[in-house]
């Protein structure tokens, strides 16, 4: 097929009325709804330097981000391929004093070198929050729940939350003091899930009873979230203070969104290890009755990315691709507004009668009589005054 | 001075909360208008093929333009610099069917590769609208109105428009038959406004009475609108017929204004050039009182843009920065929310309270009670019942 050279690139789309008018809505309902949770809005740039956007944590954002020189300085700039490295950034250098909470919110396009469907949209519009400065487990509560009430907000009910926390895997990985090379190539496995794999590289650990037990019925904890946590009292607890506290921290999460939510179902597997690299403790995303594949929104805690930009503090958010949930989504519940056509014409009444108009009605100008729909109504100069006339 | 590697690149700034805020406010407000008055919104990416960002009348755009290879195809990308081309793109490519008036408009960042104070901030808010497929001053007036409302609704009045129209001098130089390097170094003298260049230059023309006076005296045709298409008359007329049609406009634009609006004032000035290389019609801007030198939006007729993508056809518009704009406008005339704090508890009691609050007020959680800022409410347990108490 010979395509037009003026398509945009793979995975790279425009948004048309229809689509942007939706979006807006619903940019709108998700920014509100953060703004009265009291997370203040930050606009970081599009572009900056590859040092900030790929510092520490962050450096595994370098395969996504699209860099060129920066004809200022010739430092490497880059497009940003996801907010929250930016978003710490602003909190470390210009916003935080010590042992502050900060709530931030932002919502952005970003952009990635490929088209990996498997990854999402390689131009998300990301929207998302972060709490900056509390540790316990009531920001990742509070987080959690900022979440839910978000996709809330884009009219998606019947929500499952999915919970995991990287460290009771970080933490058995320590405690049978795997090296460096073994602790590369479980992660390798479980975040590819595979199965086999994992029960040949665990029966080879060899450790002593409780802790080779707990390795080799790892992804037996994988479920609904009380059963896991049940089944986890048996296999994990008191293997050490660190581990007891990460499951403490989950039960908690859980015995809050049992009572204080009415989720259709809560989700725990102790084996995920999404953004291993990065995240710190408790993980979280949502999925929709309707969509059980695809993770709506997501986040988790990432204490150790504002120590990346020399301030280290706890921190933890989640964010959603605007564009990939678009389809999920309803078309805005306002109504149409109505639609009335006016001549251009040099009458100041006129004009006053089109700004009255405008507050709450489209008024679309004409040039000829012909534009105008049919079962339309349009102003026209009749008796030395001007009145509304249908077509 | 030693500079902390974590700054942005010059000209590239992070907008915090306040100025974020200010610009969601006044988004909204623009958006809300343009969407009144029958203008359509769309969303191109922020980066595309170069190929279509830099095509025909936009290759002035190539300097500006941060570019890398697309990893999915190997041709060449690139930051927007400006966002007119993708509307025209869309329209050409997306949207048009013959003879149809399409009104579109547009928010969005845009990158530029150097940071030329004097070109205006290095990274634009842009935000504009445009109008396709008319080419007659109907259209023009339709789009200067549009301008001035979306100022006002920026909270700026005591506006002056500013005018012009680029096919006088193109008119001017077509009659005399200059060749292309005269053309070039007399659009090149009037860009810079060198008058002294000027007069050397169209002293040494040597055309027949009536041209060369018009040569001689354009500079003079420069100042408020009545007084220069009045000077126009005698200098102008009659010289050909594209001639008369350009001063002709100019007259019923500024006819309309006289009469459909409150300005402090018109200016014309027939010698500007102002965006000469994709301009081909009507240009215009506008200026707030209080700052004069600064030109907070601009636009006019390109109506070369769309037969670069294929399909000729008339368009006009207008656009403005937003970002630079920021520090003119007043903030947000809303009253400030009121701050209600309300502990992490997992109690349904609660969270209904919060849903409820949240319509109208912005509610903080709290982790413990030293967090409470003196004076504000927040909610506790007594008597078994959520309240408000006062700290």
């Amino acid at each position: 097929m010979q395509q037009n050279i003026w398509f945009t690139p793979d995975g790279i789309e425009d948004l048309l009325p229809e689509e942007a008018k939706k979006l807006e809505y619903y940019r709108r309902q998700l920014l509100d709804g953060f703004e009265c949770s009291g997370y203040d809005l930050i606009l970081p740039p599009i572009a900056e330097y590859t040092d900030s956007l790929l510092t520490g944590t962050a450096r595994h954002l370098a395969i996504d981000t699209c860099r060129f020189p920066d004809q200022e300085s010739g430092r490497m700039m880059g497009v940003r391929a996801d907010m929250t490295p930016q978003v710490a950034r602003i909190v470390v250098n210009r916003l935080k004093n010590k042992d502050q909470i900060i709530r931030l919110c932002y919502f952005g396009e970003v952009l990635k070198t490929r088209n990996n469907k498997a990854k999402g949209s390689r131009s998300p519009i990301q929207v998302g929050a972060e709490l900056f400065g509390h540790e316990g487990v009531e920001s990742d509560i509070e987080v959690i729940a900022l979440m839910l009430s978000s996709i809330r907000a884009l009219g998606l009910n019947d929500l499952t939350l999915s919970l995991g926390h990287v460290s009771v895997v970080e933490e058995l990985m320590r405690l049978a003091q795997l090296n460096k090379k073994q602790t590369q190539q479980l992660v390798d496995i479980l975040v590819r899930k595979a199965v086999p794999e994992y029960h040949e590289f665990t029966a080879a650990l060899n450790l002593e009873g409780g802790l080779q037990n707990a390795f080799e019925n790892l992804l037996s904890l994988c479920g609904d979230a009380d059963d896991v946590l049940t089944k986890s009292e048996t296999l994990l607890s008191g293997l050490s203070s660190k581990m007891d506290e990460s499951v403490e921290r989950l039960k908690l999460i859980v015995g809050y969104f049992n009572v204080a939510s009415d989720l259709l179902g809560i989700h725990l597997d102790l084996a995920d290890l999404r953004g291993f690299e990065y995240h710190t403790g408790a993980i979280f995303g949502c999925y929709s009755a309707g969509q059980k594949l695809y993770m709506i929104a997501k986040g988790g805690r990432y204490d150790e990315i504002a120590s990346d930009f020399g301030a280290a503090q706890p921190a933890t958010g989640f964010s959603l691709d605007l564009r990939s949930t678009l389809d999920l989504l309803d078309c805005p519940p306002v109504v149409e507004k109505k639609v009335v056509y006016a001549p251009i014409e040099a009458d100041p009444e006129l004009v006053k009668e089109i700004l009255k108009l405008k507050k709450s009605i489209i008024v679309k100008r004409y040039y000829e009589l012909s534009e105008i729909p049919t079962g339309s109504e349009y102003l026209t100069k009749q008796n030395n005054a001007w009145q509304f006339v249908q077509k």
